[in-house]
């Protein structure tokens, strides 16, 4: 009898060892310091912009309609969660308790019955 | 018996329904076009970045040393987070096979032994 | 017979020399290496970005309209500027050459016949 | 007598008179709403600081010393202007003018004595 363990979606926290793996056996670690970590995050989450500048708010809704398009934004997420995850790595960040911790404040900062507000709160 | 099921670490796929919920509630989706997502996304990587810019890499070691710094760094890293999965989200993207799927291409690209040549490889 | 000289639009060069002058008189030389300006510039342009991140593409077409808004714009358009020229100015980088040189190219990259493959070209 | 018409360096107008000539002649304009120009420009600005991510402080002192990269750099910063005063244009703003005007405001808010403020004050 097997287990599907290889079928799993992996978690965070795997991730991000596997990437403090990676980059350690490569010798990269010199390079990932906080602010070179964030700088290429941010490199890449404009990587990913660039792909919907020129497109209308329709054609960026159908993007994955499209297999060549699909391949590389799913490419360029895998880039920037990379890259978060790194950053958290170095710096002793939990992500994930970073955002739960902030959707608790967005709660409050934003009730539902002033939805109509928002862009104004910005 | 109990068991501390509120202390774990929320997962990836909570967080990103928890995000869903949010938006619908507040009648945001309209607004939440992937190239919208992704457009703030970028803009909150950048946001993470100018904590770092004038930081030398040895000040941006130690960035969380400082208790108001270490905060809004972790607030800037949820507000990433939480656009990327809420793109995700929109897309239809498993964000943590996305990256598991390029680490696994990226083992092959950059080879251990070949690691002094990551940055011509750029 | 009076001059109008102080009604004359700036140029460039006097602008940049001004910035420079500017950064000198307050020791802020240190802190301006290239790659620190450069990731202010990256920084300033997603400020920008910001303003336009939920806007549909036609009320980007109206946002100096609003007298609040087309201020808040055109002081990003200045940041985004005097960090480019102060970028250009430690590396010795002619911007308006540059620029010149690059519509140069382009016109025999994107030849005027050819332009409903621009987007396959990118 | 000749006159050195060609070996002048181009002016900011004339620049951004020929990018809208050059975009028209192609059929872009449909596309260069304000808010795809400024995606573009954060883009640009990304694939500029993409150049120095890696780099510690000094080697990004040296980046000219390449010419291959100098060649890259120089082209980046032609994609950034490009984009500023295609947006510019559009919006109908002075950059130049913004950029002076904002000069003038940074002295008062900047004052040379308390120039060692700077870092808590942004």
């Amino acid at each position: 009898m097997t287990e599907p363990l290889d079928t799993e979606t992996p978690d965070v926290g795997a991730l991000q060892e596997r990437l403090a793996r990676f980059a350690e056996a490569r010798g990269w670690e010199p390079y990932h310091t906080p602010k070179n970590l964030v700088a290429a995050l941010s490199v890449e989450a404009s990587e990913l912009l660039e792909i919907f500048q020129w497109l209308t708010p329709e054609e960026s809704a159908g993007v994955m309609d499209d297999p060549e398009k699909a391949h590389r934004v799913a490419d360029e997420v895998a880039d920037v969660l990379a890259y978060l995850l790194q950053f958290c790595e170095v710096l002793g960040i939990d992500a994930l308790e970073a955002l739960s911790a902030k959707i608790d404040r967005n709660e409050h900062r934003f009730p539902v019955k002033d939805h109509q507000d928002r862009h104004s709160l910005k």
